[in-house]
Parts: structure tokens; sequence; C-alpha cells
């Protein structure tokens, strides 16, 4: 058994330095009863003002990881490592574990952001920080490995920041264990594969093209497992190659890809706006079979998707196997097993299936697994990491996992879509917000990443803070509808009033929410956010009457709307010809009863980014529909979303440097 | 100290199942005086017929990876482990052991190939097993990273084959350590930067243009360290952005790329032929800045060539920093440093750059570090996977490492271009010859992938043999040039008559080669490769006069033509226009004193694959010049030379197939 029960009396490792609340807390632990980790935590050294977080991060030293992952109950030959400080965990654990009852399970989400992000990592690494370190609970953080297209563009990384932070932040923001270079060798196989089956259909006879596809190799002729499962599906028994009639010969080696109907799409992990719309196959060699593609961010990709979503080995090669990429030319689904590459696409996610074992600033553990880009995806953490770490944590203990942006964007599809393939039930919702984002839908300036704060944001003004908090009240309105208790943290900037900060929490409570906790992490690891923690915990124990926000068996326009009107606030939607006609067609094709992600801006509740507040009176525009099939959900695309960004004039890369005799990373942030 | 010396008398571990050769390889040991690890050999247990090389390699429990890196003389903070069985290797060991004398040093080569590869890794691993499984010699195999393309494409995987291996063979032949996935990484942001610069220069003012790229931050104003370097560059000895004149603003802001001088592509690590040529740009944001534009194979990057010749950190930072990616208005050269980005790329690189450790299937060590395509990049093995290990074996230990396809091609760029930028001298060249391919060249039928082999290569034709040795002495004759003793090492298949084995050793001997071994490695694993080790270690002690070919001080198009002559056998070349005006710009940059790596097919001594044995009085054609001036290079491509592989009708990836359940890799080879 990796854990033991807390004997009461028993002396309690604590990494504060604030004697008072060491006491306090130590109270307040032996009133508990709970199983706990014996974990070594990490000692801080708070300085101010605080400094980068390369630097903050560099002057801690983590522990081996492989010290952390026994420290957590994780036995030897369940964990990989990756260098000092990473690994990978596999999944065995989850059938070793199979008959512990889970930890709490807390979601962190955020109002409508501004373009430079509210800190819900932040927080939730603070979060655990308080939780582990300071309150000795049991916690893991479950957060998405950032895509390099932002940390080389204009966001930079997503390792929290200050006192919060995952370490070496510069593992975390760079290739970490490769999950994302998996997915984008497997999306990018898948899309060769189509393209080159299309030029060769083409340019052969079916006798030439079966002769190919079944060809005699060492004196033998016979069909591979996947082209064996292909003959079954197309109704046709046979085994031996020789014996098919030219009819079978033709249904089996004809795919007959529609090209106007592929939306399979190439992906590179790298902000390049000259990607966005491509023509392909120009070259000679490729005899004039030319068309229009594009490149998308690879966190984009549906294989990311479902990476998140998946729940088992074989659950993920099945998913990738139903992945659709295009229609024949009769209107009928082609997928990747129909071209063969199923095996291939899962040996490439053989190891991007295991989620990665990094820790915080404290010394307390957190899965990086699965992407983020909650707009033009679903943007959560995968079901595989937060499952593990219900397990590890046991019962008393707490996973606090993250849904990417608003809670309009990330929230909604954790409950709908990522609950539903997990089967979990979260307890409780930390809902983050700024000040600043207050100010703004409170009709502040705009906020442009790059561009200097305007003095709104930086001295006090409270009716901008009340006027915005129409913001909050909605998003805790929203967590509701799915019958979870909210509570709101408030992710203090030192730029931030004690007035403003109370009049947050006092509107934050007004509307609903269980609690509302002024948060100081960044600046005091996860000591800032002991009241956050402790708020949580209450929370958790509350009754909690979860329920999805529709079912599955209505219509996927019905669906659309449901999530237009209780979610984002519209009047009703609109669909485009191309949009109707898809969803015409998916119904069809017997693919109506999945849930729906929404491809939205996360910078507004509507679909125009530059309505504040709560916007109403809007009709939802729905300009196309796609569908990921493997992943397991309908994908409908609100006004124009753009799947790749770019690079600005002065992209971050002009900080980053390495220094070639320490080997130390400077400039990522 | 790692390493100690053998006691004359001490038992030795021996792997050999024959009990004869044990004593007699014992009694030659005893008759050495060197340093030797104290290495656990693995057992095969020999199969008759032999297995596929997943059941093989899947058969063999490796050791633990820090278990053997401990056996070499690695200490604990040299290495990074990477899951069980792979570890990255520190460059501060090169430091710790500047002392030591390096070991022998032996390149193994081949002759001009079929398409199905004539198996110079699998001799490359089934020297090392011979040499220190069998006698008890430090040896390390440097192999190169296979690419994913035509892993899943044609070729299949490359680590080696039959009992001669690199295990385990899935772990080789996936994503490794993920070197290939940094170097994508690093190459498309490079890509990304070098377009979206175009269209920000192209739709802003010089002031807007300026204002941007050093914006205000927190209230100050300044330039980042690279931004400072470039005004360095151009001459302005300014800090202070604000001091700047019109003219100055002018020079520093604008990089005046010509859009259609740029030599820098994208690169993806699939065989997508659709991507040889694309348009970019032809969405409304990119303003109509649309171009021509390609994808190449991953490895075909010049970063991978800068991976493969770099010596440390800051040399290889300082070669990506002077990649020059197109030319200005003004016909001068743009480089990675001048767009900013030379920090993040090195930072990209930061793990890269470290060897990794694998071991081969009797548990020997191999270090797979750089890339293949010897035809369109030089396609060796790393010098500091080459430099590390000459120092892990100590000054009696054997590197054996390898060049790509024909002595003519890998062989003459080891020596001319890895052998410079190494100042390493090799002690001798391994050659590697089949009978299937010499009885090509002496006129057999054409050789296919994926086709059945005609009745000519699967019974004995002496013939056929004899005439095809022309190419086997023409090879020979060539790394005669560069004064280092040969030994050709015949890779026996099952169909080889005795008759035909002794013929093709005669005839190498006569050819001038110092000694010709019958090797069976892929059937009996080292102790197959016995003999040929003995003649290596015979071969390694005789005098070695090594000298490059060419000066580099000479015209570029005068070492052009000495390769065309001396080793292609060319009567002349020719230059097209395109190729004359690449050179005379390169010279008058200053680039002309590059050594030369040719962009040639593999397939035939001279340009045209079609040409087998030694062709003769063909005017060799210069289609195009490019420059790699981080690599350090000049690119010279001789006729059309495709850098995308495409795939074909029945991909490998229709037999790739993972066990859900047992997590087993099926179908790979």
């Amino acid at each position: 058994v990796p854990v033991s029960w807390i004997k009461p009396g028993t002396t309690i490792i604590s990494c504060s330095r604030d004697l008072n609340m060491v006491k306090n807390t130590e109270r307040w632990i032996q009133s508990q009863q709970y199983r706990k980790w014996d974990l070594r935590c990490l000692k801080l050294q708070l300085l101010s003002p605080v400094p980068s977080d390369i630097e903050i991060s560099r002057a801690q030293s983590p522990k081996a990881v492989d010290v952390l992952a026994k420290e957590i109950g994780l036995l030897t030959d369940e964990v990989e490592i990756y260098g000092q400080t990473k690994a990978k965990v596999r999944l065995s654990l989850l059938e070793r574990l199979k008959d512990q009852p889970d930890g709490k399970y807390v979601l962190v989400a955020g109002i409508t952001p501004t373009p430079l992000g509210e800190g819900k990592s932040t927080v939730t690494i603070g979060l655990v920080q308080a939780l582990t370190a300071h309150l000795n609970i049991n916690s893991f953080a479950c957060l998405r490995q950032p895509s390099q297209g932002p940390t080389f563009g204009v966001k930079g990384g997503a390792a929290g920041g200050g006192y919060a932070q995952v370490i070496p932040m510069e593992e975390f923001n760079l290739h970490l264990t490769g999950d994302i270079h998996a997915i984008t060798a497997a999306n990018n196989l898948l899309a060769a594969a189509i393209d080159a089956r299309i030029l060769h259909e083409n340019t052969q006879s079916d006798k030439a093209l079966y002769n190919r596809l079944v060809p005699v190799v060492n004196g033998v002729r016979g069909f591979s497992a996947i082209q064996l499962a292909r003959l079954r599906r197309l109704g046709i028994s046979k085994t031996d190659p020789g014996t098919l009639t030219e009819e079978e010969i033709n249904k089996f080696a004809r795919l007959d890809i529609d090209p106007s109907t592929i939306t399979w799409q190439r992906v590179v992990d790298t902000n390049d706006r000259f990607l966005r719309k491509i023509t392909v196959g120009q070259a000679n060699t490729e005899k004039g079979f030319v068309r229009q593609a594009q490149f998308d961010i690879a966190v984009a990709s549906e294989i990311m998707a479902i990476l998140a979503l998946t729940t088992s080995l074989q659950d993920m090669k099945e998913r990738l196997g139903k992945m659709v990429v295009a229609n024949d030319k009769k209107g009928e689904p082609v997928t990747a097993e129909d071209l063969g590459v199923t095996g291939a696409l899962a040996v490439l996610m053989k190891d991007a299936i295991k989620p990665t074992l990094m820790q915080t600033l404290e010394g307390t553990p957190v899965f990086v697994h699965a992407g983020p880009f909650a707009n033009i995806a679903h943007g959560n953490s995968s079901v595989l990491a937060d499952k593990i770490a219900l397990k590890l944590v046991g019962e008393k203990g707490f996973v606090v996992t993250e849904a990417g942006f608003g809670a309009d964007i990330g929230m909604e599809k954790f409950f709908n879509i990522k609950c539903r393939a997990s089967g979990l039930v979260p307890s409780v919702v930390v809902l983050v917000a700024t000040v600043r984002a207050l100010k703004m839908h409170g009709g502040g300036p705009n906020v442009t990443a790059g561009a200097p704060l305007k003095k709104e944001y930086t001295e006090e003004n409270l009716q901008l803070v009340a006027d915005g908090c129409c913001n909050l009240q909605k998003q805790i309105q929203i967590t509701q509808l799915f019958g979870v208790p909210v509570v709101v943290a408030l992710n203090v900037f030192k730029t931030d009033s004690p007035a403003e900060i109370d009049l947050v929490c006092k509107i934050a409570k007004q509307s609903g929410a269980f609690d509302a906790v002024p948060c100081n992490h960044w600046s005091a690891g996860g000591r800032g956010a002991v009241k956050l923690a402790q708020a949580v915990e209450r929370a958790a124990n509350q009754k909690n009457s979860f329920k999805y926000l529709y079912s599955l068996e209505l219509p996927i326009v019905e669906k659309i709307r449901i999530i237009a009107q209780k979610v984002y606030g519209a009047q009703d939607i609109e669909l485009s010809p191309t949009a109707q006609s898809q969803v015409d067609r998916y119904t069809r094709q017997g693919f109506g009863n999945l849930p729906i992600c929404m491809a939205k801006t996360h910078l507004s509740l509507s679909h125009q980014p530059e309505r504040k507040g709560v916007p109403t009176g809007f009709i939802l525009p729905i300009s196309d529909v796609r569908a990921s099939i493997g992943a397991g959900f309908i994908y409908p695309l609100v006004g124009t979303m753009s799947t790749m960004p770019g690079l600005p004039t002065r992209p971050c890369f002009y900080d980053i440097d390495l220094d070639p005799i320490t080997e130390q990373v400077k400039g990522l942030f």
C-alpha cells in the first residue's frame, strides 16, 4: 500500500515559514483523518520584488523525479524516467489501484479573459502547493502541455508564474517528453497517406492497385490484418486474395476519396501564419493533383483531443482508427482505418498516452498531459492523468485540473465532453478572476499583448470593477447550470487595491459563489493560497448535484442552440448553408449523437471578441460544422476562427537565449 | 578511473556458446594488453531460420541503460536516463576525459548499393558485437537516428537486422529521444520567422516596425542582446534606441529579404510527396504575399548537418546563428542571427546535442546521433558521439562509425567534411559488399524494393559476380585516395554460394584491400563477425597516411571537379547558369573556402541511377549550388535530386500494429 493513515499526534512536515500558520495548520490537520503521503516539500525563499519566472525556477532545486514518484506511492516499474525531473507514468497503475476510492476532483476555470490570460495555471499550481505543502493534504495538479507556438510567439510559456510554477519551467515549456511531437508525427503521417492514396488511385487500374496493395511476398500473397478488417467492413468474408471478384477488388482497392471533402489537415507546433492556406501537390511528380489545404497548430489536431479523452491504449487505438478524414464520392465517411494506418498511429502514440510527472516549486506532484487551445479544441488536460491522480491522492486527497479560457469555453467542454468520456464527477469549480479583466469587462480600455497597460488598470477604479463583475456573475451562473459548487479565486496583482479586492469578493458571494478568496500565490507561493485551499476543501464537502447541460439524443442543431443560449446568452443561432449541409450529412452518417465542441473566440461570451461584459441579443453564426469522430464530438465553427496563430513583428524569441557554458536557458517566461 | 588494465590470467566473460572459439579467443586476448570494461554481455539464443527483426529484438532483455552506462565508465551525473533503455550522455565527459588517448576509429562504408541497402548498419553492429562480446575489446558503434519517413514508407527501420541489432529496435526506430523532432521544431520556427518578417516589413513604415521591434516594456525601452549584436554588425555602436537616426533605423529594422532568394525550407519527418512543391501565404491575412516553397524531409535540414558536425554547445550556437536563409535585395546574405532567432534555436536543440546511448543485442554500447540520407545531406553520424566514444573505449578500444550509401557518397563526405570538422583521423575503412549488389553491377536485372528478387540473385552465378566486382574495386580505389587501409566485409546472405563468396574475397584482395572477410552476423550475431573484427584489428595497426582529397583554398568549381573526376570517375563537370551564378555569389560573399557536400544519387557512381558497375565518360551536370553556411559546406545538386521521399501504394504501415494489452509493437522491420 503506497499510503498510510496519519496518526493523531504525528509530526507534520510543513514548508511554511510562518510559525503561527504552522500551528493553526497542524491543529486543522489533526482534526481531519485521511491518508497522507510522506512527501518532502521544498522550501521557498520568497524575494521581493518577485524575480522573473525563469530566475525563480532556476533558484529552486527540484527533487529527483524518482524520489517524488516513490513519495506519492508509485512503484518502480510504473515509472519511466526522462532525465532528472520528468517521468512518464504507466497506465498499469490504474489496474493496480482500481479498488482504491478516488479523491476529490476540482476544476479550475475562469472568467472571460484579457488576451494576457488571468492566471488559471498559476492558481492551479498555487492551490496544490497550498493543499500539500501547507495543509499536508495529498494533492495533484493536472496541467496541459503548452504549445511551442505561443512559447516562441507572443504568450510565452505556461508553467504558471512567480512562486507558483512547475519546475524546471524550461523543461515544461520545451519538448517535455515529446507528446506533441508524437501527435505531429502521427497527424502528418495520416495526412501524407491521404494525398498519396488519391494519387495512386488516380494513376492506376484496379488490377495494378490491387496487386500493389496485396503483393506476393516470398512467394505468398496475403492480406494484412488491417486489410482483412476492411474486407469485413465491406461485407466480403474472403481471405484468399486470389478469389476476389473484379467488383470486390474495385470496392476493396478504391477508397475513392472526394478531395473536396478532406477535413484532415497537416499540423506543425509553430506559429506559421503562411501555412494557413496553401496549395499542395505542385511538383511534376504529383501529376497535377493539386489542391488547397492548410496547416493547423499541432495542438488543434484531433489526435490531441483523442489523447485527452482516451481511457486506455485499446480505446485510443479504436478512436484513432475511427477518425474520419474525408468522404468518398458516394458521401460515405473514409477513416484512418480505411487507409490502413491505425496501427502505425497507435505505435507513434504509445508513449504519449502516459502522463508526464513533474513537480511544483514546493515539490508537490504535477501531471502534464494533453494540450491547450480551448477555443479551437476542447483544451482540457487528459482524462488519464486525472484518473491516475485521483487514485494516487486517495479518498481525502484533491486533484486540481484545468480547463482553458473562460468557463463558457473550457469548462462547458470539460463537463459536457470530458466528464462524459471519463465518467468522473467534479466536486468543486474554482473560477479565476482578476481585477484587470473585470475592469476590462466594466468598460476599461483595450488590453493588448505587448503594449503597456493603461492607467485604469494600474490605479484603483471601483466603478470599472463593479461594472465588470457582470461577467463574473454570468460565469458563476454558467457553472451553476451544471450543479457544482463554485469558489471564486481572485488572482491578486500588486496594483489591486484592498477595496477592489473586497468588492470583487463581495459581489462574487452575492452572485452565488460558495466562497470568494483573494490569492497571493504569485508572490507568496502556496502560503498565499491557503485560504483558497481551505475554501475548496469546505466546498468539496457540499452537496453536489452534477448534471450535463444537454442530452446526447437531441439533434445536433438543438445541442448547439442550448449551449449558445444557456451558456453564451445568445438570442439564437444561425447556420450557414455549409454548416446546415454538414449537420445533415453527419446526422445521416450516424454521428448525430455526439457531444458538441464549439470553436469560438475566448475573448467574449459572444462570437465578437470586442464585446466584453455580458453581451445579449446576439445571433450566434455557425459558419461551418466539422466532426471529430475519433475524439467523439461534433465541431461547429462560430464565425471565423483561425486554427493557426501567427508570429508578431517581435516574437518572444528575441529574448530567448542559451548560455553555452552553464547550459542555462534565458528569457523564457 | 572508469577502466582498468586486464591482468594476464583474468577470467574472461564471453557470450560465445562455442567452447573452442572461447578458448581461442581467451588465448588471443591474453596476448594483448589493453584497458577493458567490466561489461556483462547478453547471451544470444540463435534460432534457425532467423526470426523477424522485431521478434529477435523482443526476445532479448536489454540491460537497464544506467547499468550499461556504469559498465562503460560513465559517471551518474553524465547520464540522463530516458526510460529503461535509452539515455542521453552529457558533453561534460569530454572535459573530464580530455587527457585520455582516443581509441581506434573505424568507418563502415559500402559499395554502390541496390535500393534494398547492403547492410552497413548490420555490419557495424555485428562488428562491435564481435569486438566486445567475443574478443573482449572495448568497442562502441556510432549510428545515425533513422528518419520516420522511410520507417513508415518503404525501407522500414534501420536498427540493423537479424542477430546484429540495436535493441529495443522499436525505440531506435521511433521517436528515440526526440532529436529529429527538435530539429523539425527549430527548422520550422526559423522558416515561420522568415515569412512573417517579410510580411511585417512589407506592411509597416520604418517607424512602426522599429517601435514594434524595440518596444517600451514597463516604461523602459532597450535593445535585446541579439539586437545589439545586429547593430554592431551594421557598424552602429549606439545602445540607446532613442538615438538612432532615420537611416540607422531603416538599416536596423529592415532585413529587406528578397523572397526569390529564400533557400530555407520547412521540413517534416514524414514521406509527404504533396509537399514537394507548394504555394504558401494564400490566406487573406497574409495580404497577397504568396510564394512558392517546399517541404524537405527533416533529416535534410541544415540543422541536422550542424548537429552532426558540431563540437560543442558554443560551436552549435554559432553555427545556428550563421545559417544563411536568403539574400537581401542588395545580394547580401541574411542569417538566422539577423532574424533574432539564434538563442531560441539553441534552446530547442540543447538536449539534441547529447548523443543517445543504447545497446546491441549482445549488450555492447551504441551511440545514436544525427541522421541519414547521405545522398541529399552529408549523412554521417555525429562528431560528438564519435569523440565521446573514442574517449570511453580508451586507447586500445574501437569506435565503429557509419557513413551512408556507397563510399563515393557517405565516405567521401566523411573524410572531406566530417573529419575536417572533428580533426579525427580514421584508422580503417570497412567496405561492405553483398553478392546481390555485385551481381547487379555485373549486369543482373533490376532490383526494386517491394518486388520479388529475380533468380539471378537467388542462384549461383559466378560470372555476374566477377563482372560486378568492378564496382567493389573502384570503391576500394576511392578509399585508397584517402590513404586509409580498407577491409572488405562481405555481408553473407543465405543464398550466396561458397564459390561466390570466395570469388569476391579473392578479387577484393587483388584490388588492394588489406583483407576481405565473409560475415555471418545476421544469422550468428557477433560470433559471425569475429574474423572481420580480427582483420580490422590488424588493419588498424597498419601504417596510415590519411589525407584529404582537396585543399579548401581551391575555387568551388575546382573542388567539385576533383570529386567528380577522382571519386565518381566523371570525364568533367558542367554547371548550369544557375549553378554558376550561385558559385559566383557564394565566392563573392566569402564562402568559397568551404568543403563540398554533393547531392547525388546513391544508386550509381554517376548521376544516372540506372548506370551500374563503373560508369565512365560521363559529364556530371551540376544543376544548382546551395550553401549551408552554418553546417559549413557548399551543396551542389547533381541533376534532379528529390529532398522529399514519397509514400508508395502500400506503405510499410500496413503491417505495423500495437497490441493494446501487451503494448508490443508488431510489423516493424
